[in-house]
This record gives structure tokens, C-alpha cells and sequence, in this order.
């Protein structure tokens, strides 16, 4: 699967894309910052959760990338904004078993990304070692993953 | 005032610091991410109100940076990561009008920082044009935005 660039609308039933290209701003602090507010769905509630804000410290897998696992968080969203501007990859679907439901982006370093609750989803994917993230999701009871193991015959590779 | 490095101990009255630094972690994604979980308390329910993820710009001040004014949250938290990794400036108070309780951090690049709800604050305080910052606070209904302007022959400067 080759990942194509990643935009707001390509991604749009996905989740949000989080970014400052293609929002608007309005200027705070006496002049000196401009907000782009809003930029994600926080979808924390359901059974008595809250927000977290966690870090992820990822490296990169093996190249080719073998997929062989898609996961999905049943309980609410979950964000991933990049603390370096490097390039990065993001793979989602709608129907683990479909292949033509499967989409591949590139995403800029300036382009973090919130899926929303219940889109299927490959664990965070990066091309440099020591990547940074910062994560917005849930906390709370319940269990709020799930993953699937693709059968050897469906595993693919992601391009690069 | 001159700033000192920003410590989780140093900063504990006023919120958290968030950085993985002094952090456990755990490892997730088949060992392909470490996890450094729950950072930051969001405290954004008061009132109806919900999460809130938006993305600053700012630019840096005049040096020397004149304190003109301090702001505080009163319905909720308010956190701050850098989305570069360049040091920027922390300044908060306990009490408004007591120069004694006024401290300055410099924060380093991978250190972002989560404002406890009615801690009183600068406004994003930047030495790069065009910092970016992820900022997790709240958005919903009621006057979530106190800024105080300081005397005339109070205003002081922040060493750079």
C-alpha cells in the first residue's frame, strides 16, 4: 500500500487532521500569538472517562513495514501530535478484512492527527529513531482497546 | 527576574511540568513505542465545559521582555507543549501584587507545561519567531479568562 499525503479531507471520516494550514486564527495575547482553536474532537465521557495527556517515545519498525495488526479504542478518540518536523505515517481503515477500505498517508511534521473513537488504526508508525509524540486520549474504567491480528494471507507492507 | 530551569519540583504549586524526563514508562505497540502516561490534569468540567485542543503561534516580545500583565483560568487548566525544540519562558505568580511571589522557569524544548486552574500566568512567552505550541485546555460556556494589568510602578522585566 503506497501512503499518499495526508489532508483534512482525505482523512475526513477518519478523524481530524490537526494543523494550521486551512483553519482560521484569531490573535490573543495582546498581539503576539495567533490561536487556532478547536482542532480535535474530544470524545473522553463515555463510561466515566476523562482526558490524558500522555508522551510516546516511538522508533521506527522494519522496512518494509509488515502490517499485521490494525487496533481501534472502543471508549473515545485519540490524538497524536508530533514534537519534531519530521515526516510520519499514518494507516487506517474501515473494515479490517477489506483491503480497498485501507488508507495510507504521509503526514508532515507540522500535521498531527485525532482518531475518532472506534476508527480502526495501525499503532503510531515513524520513519526516525527517538520520535516524539504527544498523545491526547482516555483514561478511565473499561477496556478501550481492541486489536486485531491479520491472517498471514491479508498481511501487507506499507511503502515508504 | 531571572528565570531558573524549569523542575517538576520547582514548578509543583502551579501545575505540572510535561516531559518524560524523571517519568516511568511503559512500553506498548509490540515494542515499537514507550508510553509516559498521564501527564497533565484536565480540569475542564466545571461548568459544561470539555476539552479543548488548539494550536498557538507566537512570537516573541520585546527584549527586554516588559510584565505588563498576568491572566488566570478560573473554570479550567490550561497546558502548553512546545512543538520545537527551543527553550521558551515560564512566569507565574501566587499573588498578583506580590513581586515575591512571581517565578521565572526557562523551559527547555522537550519540557511543555500544564497550568493548574486559577494559577495565575504570563502569556506565552517565546524567543523564536513563529514558535508553535499544542495547547490542551477548555472550551465551553461561563468566563474562563481573568487578566490583570499590573501598576505602572510595578511592570517589571524578565531576564532573557
Amino acid at each position: 500500500l503506497k501512503p499518499s499525503p495526508l489532508t483534512a479531507a482525505a482523512f475526513a471520516d477518519f478523524g481530524d487532521v490537526i494543523e494550521m494550514a486551512g483553519h482560521a486564527s484569531i490573535t490573543i495575547n495582546q498581539g503576539f500569538a495567533q490561536r487556532f482553536n478547536d482542532l480535535a474532537g474530544v470524545d473522553v465521557a463515555m463510561e466515566a472517562g476523562a482526558t490524558n495527556v500522555s508522551l510516546f517515545l516511538g522508533q521506527p519498525r522494519p522496512i518494509p513495514i509488515a502490517i499485521k495488526l490494525m487496533e481501534r479504542h472502543p471508549l473515545g478518540n485519540q490524538a497524536f501530535i508530533p514534537l519534531q518536523d519530521q515526516p510520519w505515517l499514518v494507516l487506517v481503515c474501515a473494515d479490517v478484512d477489506d483491503f480497498a477500505s485501507y488508507r495510507a498517508f504521509t503526514a508532515s511534521g507540522k500535521q498531527g492527527i485525532n482518531y475518532a473513537r472506534n476508527v480502526w488504526h495501525h499503532p503510531l508508525l515513524v520513519h526516525d529513531a527517538d520520535s516524539r509524540f504527544l498523545i491526547v486520549d482516555r483514561k478511565g474504567p473499561g477496556n478501550n482497546l481492541e486489536e486485531v491480528w491479520l491472517a498471514d494471507d491479508f498481511a501487507f507492507s506499507l511503502e515508504t
